[in-house]
């Protein structure tokens, strides 16, 4: 474990509206008792004024630093969690939480629903971005935390950061929303209806009641290769795999002759272990239904103090940087302090976990200044550490 | 009936190799009887030297201009063929054969297979794009045909045009190929793959077997949805669908909400009607083995005489403008007679059967430059009818 690592870390639980105080969800249905698996990496100041909320994307989960007892791969932002990394634990708490509507350890269709003894299955109410944010509030509440220091995320995280940002404007410092859009295009609509049709079409999916039996492992992977081709790049699967053969020659059969066959092949069937089929129909569902591009600090509304720094990657199609422009677009019109920086990458939309060299120094900075603004009242990790045992 | 129709067209059929004289495919199997499927549209000049081959994309057939009897609907390419058209009827002989490996009247693994006295299903041999123009040529000699004109097609028929000038480069005076590439590249390969999991994922689809019990419908319908997205673009789909909603408001169900789904929907499932979900296997593949990078016109080979005009779409992405362009380079290293177009166009990949107007100035152009340098060898249909009546 090298040393810019938080080390090991072990998931927590936070149960709300357990009783009759439900969570309202935007569809006027409601839900209860609500579960969020979260992790937190590095140590809340007296303040409470260092607080980052990470959020996750699609298919993501709350485990984004260090290790879990016994596993040998990271969290899935790992290298931008740490000591002395972009989101520094040396600074600044770190907080993540899985989705509600995911399969993570919050509460989620293949959850057990109080109403039947069962899992949910297609009794879950349909969720939206607002409702996840609305939950994760929840938590941030319970932690005590008023003010977020500062909201990031990408593509599905950089929706939950833009809608916190947009919901509670007075509880965002920061906001650092990256590959993502205001609105889900008809595009991007297209692409989660077939990965939606892909999983419903396998019999095996039984109308979501497939819990007793096991997931429908062939619709779920299909579904997932779809993903995997929109995450990378033309450019990035021709330096990847060009047109390699596994084994020299053509099969003249319909085995993967191509490496990328055997890749999106291995993606698939790897992605059915470990994640559930009705999550990716909520969640896929749930970015379909974002669009703040009405929504986002109202005209009349009185201005934020929201500080935005915007993130798009050259070669993202599936988010491209024309929809990061129309967010920067619409927060200038509102007179809303927007940085924006297009990188340079050819990893397509897994741009925004792969270029961690770029956005550390960029986010550093950006992050630095806000900081150096507010001193004297942000108190780093580290110093109040140092005040604590002077005190003592 | 507009009177720049070709009017009603019945397919014709032609059978070759039913003996021992099979057709030798790439993969060093054999097929016959090889039925091929075809349509012609104006009249062959007296020296033969006035025909234009017409070659289709994957899902197309021999079908590309006028009425079948008693239908409404007109051939795939009807607005590029007819008199005065693009392909104009009056000067030129238009043939259009359906591919081997297809379900539109050529042999194909729905076609009987006399081994067994059931079709084909996998028995099927692999087919290439080699193997289609091969097969293709055969019809050509038996027309009496020589030289053919013009071969042109879009997508994979700008594969088999590319073919056609790479194998029979004494037979080809000139080639149009549109919104295609030189070699199939890994996200194409990558978007064919998840296609064909998508369709043998279908319990239905019984390992090809299922020509007793009907198509795997929902397979086949997801695979066609994955497709429709790659020939529309981003932009294409905003203008058509934007996010408008079917009933105007979300349903917070897996209904289809937006336009854009029920478009996907309507899409796929026509689509299970009218094509055979084996040949889609089959096709694709083919495809994904195309790759004259190396072969065509190889250095050292007698340069060609045959004059190319390739012609991209910028909105392009599955078969991108850059794909075109290194066919282009390809052509000039090798000193190879070659005019470009990269046409502005929204339309995406559906580009090359909607942007009439433009393709229309741009290939009559190529096409009478082509014709004027011939003459007097090149007399059109219309001339030659002339000639004949005042003959008699």
């Amino acid at each position: 474990m090298d040393i810019n690592s938080v080390g090991t870390v072990e998931p927590q639980y936070f149960t709300f509206a357990a009783g009759t105080d439900q969570l309202l969800l935007e569809s006027g249905r409601t839900l209860g008792p609500v579960t969020l698996a979260y992790e937190t990496y590095g140590r809340l100041n007296a303040n409470r004024s260092n607080v980052i909320l990470v959020c996750h994307a699609l298919s993501g989960d709350a485990h984004a630093a260090g290790f879990h007892p016994g596993e040998t791969a990271p969290g899935w932002w790992d290298a931008m969690i740490g000591p002395g990394k972009a989101f520094d634990t040396e600074q600044y708490f770190v907080v993540c939480s899985n989705v509600i509507g995911g399969c993570k350890g919050s509460t989620g269709p293949s959850s057990f629903n109080p109403q039947t003894g069962k899992p949910y299955a297609l009794d879950f109410p349909m969720i939206t971005i607002a409702d996840m944010v609305n939950a994760q509030r929840r938590l941030i509440d319970f932690l005590g935390i008023g003010k977020l220091f500062c909201v990031v995320g990408g593509s599905m995280g950089g929706m939950q950061a833009l809608q916190w940002a947009s919901a509670y404007p007075d509880r965002v410092r920061a906001a650092i929303p990256m590959a993502t859009a205001l609105k889900q295009s008809p595009q991007q609509i297209a692409f989660d209806e077939v990965i939606r049709q892909s999983i419903m079409a396998d019999p095996d999916w039984r109308k979501g009641n497939y819990y007793e039996h096991g997931q429908p492992n062939k619709g779920l992977a299909v579904a997932r290769m779809i993903g995997h081709i929109t995450f990378m790049s033309d450019q990035s699967m021709e330096e990847k795999f060009s047109r390699k053969l596994k084994n020299g020659n053509y099969s003249f059969t319909f085995a993967d002759d191509f490496e990328v066959e055997g890749y999106l092949r291995y993606r698939g069937d790897n992605f059915v272990k470990r994640f559930d089929a009705n999550s990716y129909l909520y969640i896929t569902k749930a970015m379909d239904y974002f669009d703040l591009s009405d929504g986002l600090f109202l005209p009349g509304v009185k201005a934020t103090k929201t500080r935005f720094f915007v993130i798009s990657f050259t070669s993202d199609w599936l988010y491209p940087p024309y929809q990061s422009q129309e967010i920067v677009r619409l927060l200038k019109r509102r007179r809303i302090a927007a940085t924006y920086c297009d990188l340079k990458s050819t990893y397509g939309h897994d741009a925004f976990l792969v270029e961690v060299e770029e956005e550390t120094r960029l986010i550093s900075s950006f992050l630095g200044n806000i900081k150096a603004s507010l001193s004297p009242q942000f108190v780093p990790a580290g110093e109040e550490r140092l005040l604590r045992s002077i005190a003592k």
